[in-house]
């Protein structure tokens, strides 16, 4: 069993009083919904009692009309949609986890990777700690209550435990009467909260969320804050902010987030066009036309096109109703599946020199039966242009980046990758520009996965072996 | 219980010798489901043994692994997908439909609606007949198996059967040895057939379902054609050939279609494109950002902005997720349902002057809320620009445009419009262009729906209600 | 596809104004449910409109909450549930049928098998009649159909078209106003009705159906009677009768039936215990114990118990759990399913010399394991009696007997059939007394499959061969 | 939300290699379905490596074959089925649990009641303990691994946890090599083990498990002991063993337990059999028939027929699709329910006296509506007999009797009683039997429903309430 690297989805909502906080979750949850597809939960709290559903699949699957009439109103909600890898399916590990303690009861919700969890677990396990998931959520509850014995509130605890925890996390909690968020010291993962016109404060990973349930944006968590919402209003705890560390994730512009976000202040859309318009600085391509392959190539395309004067097309259609519960019902008739999910429109690349411009090249095997569609359909020629650097190291903040041994680029150079899947020629973002997706290029940001500089100590993996023997151990 | 009104996508695969023909087919609807939500069926045919299955739902979701196993190998298959308003409901109503007859099974798809279904079906029954379907595949099945008493081939009895039957139909027939494709005279569907590396034949409605199994496109069923697929080869059979009265439904280029499909030689994506400049020709506004509201209005927004030469943007997103099975999961909070549905790009709009395109406007109702969002998001002015004339007068061909008291450009002048949904300006396509979005201008094309000049003699008020009002007769 | 032969069960109900007609169907299908658990539909009558649902599966499954809902109130409703054979699987051949015609719409829900089906279709066929379904209730429909074009009345149809049909047939047909229930002339399966406190006339197939809704049992409807229930009151007709040819299938009373129901004015349980007791007058064991095979062998057990004098015992237990909807969930492990299903009280049987009652061996594959389960217990001798004679011949009115190829009686003696099933002794109850299970003799019963003496003349092989054969014939 | 009282049972395999134990499982906890119906979960062990499915629902729908494919093969594999109350709904409270601790992991499937977790819970959540669930099974859990910290195998650890523990438990843990059964000293609930022809060690709740997979039976596991099963062989460790305190619940023997099952060297049937024997002694009543109410009563009248004289006759038939799973669709015509489930057999009880068996009476609720059903079928007389004692106080060890407000004894006088039932006259069993039941009276029961006399310590209110209010308590 190892150990789960996840993107998730966190939403809470704080309402003046009872209302239909689930269905507002629900809504929120499904704006978030690119942020996981394993598994989605809701917890409504409804003065001090919690009712709580999740399960694994999509929000709209989990979620009938009659888990919704279950779930009644309450004055505070806290939800959670959860990517996870091949190993930590099962919906014991489905968020947010809810836990009775000594002085009653939390729900969690966590976005992030901790980097010194085995650390954290085998300490608790050595006190005689048991751990039902293989989450880090679980081991935060822990940390939270074994500071909440002495603390005098659940924000003093929360504040203590996480003196102890390192690593990523973008996490709310929600005790019978506060609801808490906060965000590392290096603000790797977004969270950002607003305001509906009820009065009902919103939190969520990305202002997206915020939007479908009509809130308007206030701010984003700074990087360290702890927010406190309690019926008396919000408070900020600031003793954890460092601007120094700041460290967003710069995938988060780049693939994560949904295109209508603006994250710490910056357009993720905009972000995308930026990486268009650099990689038109650095690579001229004599060509007729520039497409993005769907969904997340176009934002690039689009500044691709603008900065170069090369005409912007339409190229490839992806079909709609792939979503993420597509099935490929057989073996037997194994259609190349990239054909299925996309098809090339040939009225806008048939007798063309082709830039086509994708967001990043994971493992290299989708680019290209994509280039082979176009070519199939009249393409000339057919240049590449990524808009992210090569990913070279793996991440230990919550992203699921394959293993390097998948890596492409760690084991072709872009020559080679090129002859790979058959363009004609193939340009990375130059990482030199990452800063400057978003900002000025003064902003911190995490980019571990093209240039190995990690903010953070990361594990070891001496103890990192070690804790995942441990599972299977044999007594 | 009221006459169906459908908009659906058929397939057909003949192949030389026993194959998966069931998943080719099940990928084929996949590429047509957006044809049609309601239902979806396959049936195969196995050497004269016919296995079906049929269920409302998606594709995806009717069509199960376990399920995909039973269907099995055969060397036909014909499978159908179903876009049913309310009242037609039930599987009953799911196509093919496969019935027994005197010499032997015959499985039908059909695309499409007859004028004089009515007067068929009061001449059925008057002889004994039953139906236990509404739909007029059951009336096109008795009129070719009452041929097929007396006529020498299956074909034949089609052709004979075709002669008494008025309006629109792309139509594939599979007996146990033959497959048929036959379109009506005036072509108002698309029908296209192709061929696969392995030389099994592929029929569809649209081209995107032939690329989807590999299929390169040989040609578009000619209006009034029989194409008859058999062991021996393809026979064309062009008796009801008259280029004098081709009338494609225009409205299959302007939304129906895939952007990937070329329907009759003319890409649909283009005639978007085209719709777009045309809009940019008659209208001309001082604007900042040309938008398209996602999917079908963003074809038409960059031939807009391409003639206009106002940059185009991203201004609109919507939730990828959103599918045609979202469910609102309940009462209470009925949150603006568009809002769930797109988000706009703050960095796209703030502060700018915006061009909005669509595709058309029906009952005008989500084109309000819309404009509302990029309003919010801080778009100066909204000017709306609609790539379809207004919709004026019912469709007898089988689409579901909605009735007159639902129109709204039956009861608004454009400028009422234009306060309602709460646009700057408000600029539809000119008819006088519809000819130009597919071909020169010389081609035929249905435009009823715009303009009510219906290519054929169309049901009287009176047969029909007399019909309708059978269905509840007391006896 | 072969011919379907079915056990199935049939229920109406006519109320005086619009009630909840759906759920009373609904317990009386439930309780008809041992009639046939593959398929399950209700039909509601809502003054002339007719809204249908059916589906594979039992009741319980079939008609969910929000199905029931959907069904809504009406003034009549009809119920069928089916027993199918492997071949005829698939809602398609789901029963009541809906079918439109020349004076409106039928509803019509069938028991039994027609002997000149074949001949009847063929003849339709000749017409241009197209089927949906291999049922003989479409056959019927059609004959109705054909009658009503002239006839004065539904009645009327259904009357002069029962002229023409032959065979075995339980029917209630529903008209928008008319509800009538007809029983074939040799009345080989049962049919009754009766009234319910609030005016509400019901028909089952069982009075046990009559029971669960709160309905008395007034009388059985007639061996060749049509009755016609509507808003006047209920009329008789009895053209048709003659007591003459009078053959309830006596395994309706062994087996079919619910032992609660009273066929024909004599009560199943009791016709049961008598073959217990006819059994013990034949068969003189000098045993400890008598014990009956759950479920229907503990009837028969009662009598022999009482006649004999021999203790009664509980010697197997069956597991409540094992429904119809059982499935073994792999192959890996098959344990013995028997031993899944019962397990023997040995408290009952250890040392003891064991009397095991059953009610008939079909195939003979289960009694051995049985008998092996109460070895391993511990009794000291096992003697099987079975409640009925050798199955012999195949049924052609509706009862699914095995194929003569697969009756162990048909290949092997009584003696060596005692061997292959490991029992000391084995008795079968003699056909001289079948008459007298229900009844003191005089009353005529169909007892073919024991006998090979066919009530009717019954169809012929080369008719029946070459109607199947041209399901798959080629064109 | 309420504390969990819950009637459970319990399966674990011991292979001695590799093998299909989940299906095995599965077959041993369909074996145990009357146990409980609430939840299903099976844990394989697959030379350490766990894998778990649990979810509410019965066996058969819980574990689909797909389920049962991704258990796979394993040397061990434990099973529980729950039956939970109306608070206690929800898959987090699903059995087997499966925690990671300091020195592996392990599984505990468990039945019963402790009657000091408030205490036990209360002391580890002032250690910072969280927990999950509302069971006992996570407060055991963390009492082991407490324990596994300084002990030197897991089975010290269970057996210095279990000297902390006081109530009722039938226990079954699996580590990645050991599975360890233990019964609390009381021996409240059973709990045997066998071993398969292929060497294979089986324990359950009941012996009907052990016959289900075709293991014979060794032994009950005594009340105290401990027994450790590895590849070495099977280690009986008895310290806790005191045979004066044996305290089998009788009621396990009334109700509860299969009848084909032996418990601690009893069988069921034949205690039933024996109440019934015992009421015919104490209650002589003039009748013609003696009837059982399906299933649990039929043992009993049996008994008071032999003993009586009065011939035993089947009066009521139960639906056999009613199952636990019988959903009454709509509210609308509430029939009555009683009537859905059970049918009186006319020609057994019209015109007679009939001595109708239960085996006991709870809320009193049913009783009345079995009763008008055989006065609706003619019978004159109806006199109740009842298997068991009047319930007149709460179980602290696993079952969920009602609470006293809705027990009919502890309101109403048996006159009163027989009177709201509409009885002739109605007989308890008389407690001074319940020793004889199973053995010759010197074995020690738990009575304590019956007469108040608990064989343990209970928990005081006062400790019960705090602790049920802090669940909601308000921080």
């Amino acid at each position: 069993m190892r150990k789960i690297n996840e993107e998730c989805g966190v939403f809470g909502i704080f309402a003046p009083e009872k209302a239909d906080v689930a269905h507002l979750t629900y809504y929120g949850l499904f704006a978030l919904q690119h942020r996981g597809q394993e598994s989605a939960g809701i917890v409504v709290n409804d003065d001090g009692v919690f009712r709580v559903h999740k399960d694994d699949g999509l929000v709209n699957d989990v979620f009938t009309p009659r888990i919704m009439e279950t779930l009644g109103e309450g004055n505070m909600a806290l939800g959670h949609v959860r990517y996870g890898t091949t190993g930590s399916k099962g919906v014991v590990n489905a968020q947010p986890i809810v836990v009775r303690h000594i002085k009653g009861t939390m729900a969690l919700a966590h976005n992030g990777n901790l980097v010194n969890s085995y650390e954290l677990r085998e300490a608790l396990e050595e006190e005689g700690s048991i751990f039902h998931t293989t989450s880090d959520t679980e081991v935060i509850s822990y940390m939270i209550t074994k500071e909440r014995i002495n603390a005098c509130s659940i924000e003093e605890a929360i504040s203590r435990a996480l003196k102890k925890i390192k690593g990523a996390y973008s996490l709310i909690v929600m005790s019978p009467q506060k609801m808490i968020a906060v965000r590392d010291p290096n603000g790797f993962h977004p969270l950002c909260y607003g305001q509906r016109a009820d009065g009902a404060y919103v939190i969520a990973s990305e202002s997206c969320a915020l939007d479908s349930v009509g809130a308007k944006l206030i701010r984003d968590v700074l990087p360290g804050e702890m927010l406190v919402f309690t019926k008396g209003g919000v408070l900020s705890v600031k003793d954890n902010c460092d601007a120094a560390k700041h460290a967003m994730c710069v995938f988060e512009y780049i693939y994560f987030a949904r295109p209508d976000s603006v994250l710490d202040g910056y357009s993720v859309h905009e972000a995308r066009r930026k990486a268009g318009e650099f990689l038109a600085e650095e690579y001229k391509v004599d060509a007729d036309v520039v497409i993005g392959v769907p969904d997340s190539g176009s934002d690039a395309a689009l500044g691709y096109a603008k900065r170069s004067g090369i005409p912007y097309g339409v190229g490839l259609i992806k079909n709609k109703y792939i979503g993420r519960t597509f099935i490929a019902p057989g073996q037997k008739s194994r259609e190349n599946l990239v054909r299925i999910k996309l098809n090339a429109v040939p009225a806008s690349v048939a007798g063309k020199r082709v830039i086509m411009v994708d967001d990043s090249i994971v493992r290299g095997t989708t680019s290209g039966p994509i280039v082979k569609l176009l070519r199939d359909a009249g393409a000339k020629e057919v240049h590449m242009m990524v808009a992210a650097p090569p990913f070279l190291n793996p991440c230990f903040y919550g992203t699921d980046i394959d293993s390097k041994e998948n890596l492409i680029a760690c084991k072709h150079t872009v020559r080679e990758i090129a002859d790979i899947i058959g363009v004609d020629s193939l340009g990375y973002l130059n990482p030199k520009y990452l800063p400057y997706l978003a900002g000025d290029g003064k902003k911190g940001f995490c980019t571990a996965c093209f240039d190995g500089k990690y903010p953070t100590e990361v594990p070891s993996e001496i103890r990192k072996n070690k804790f995942e023997s441990k599972i299977t151990e044999k007594e």
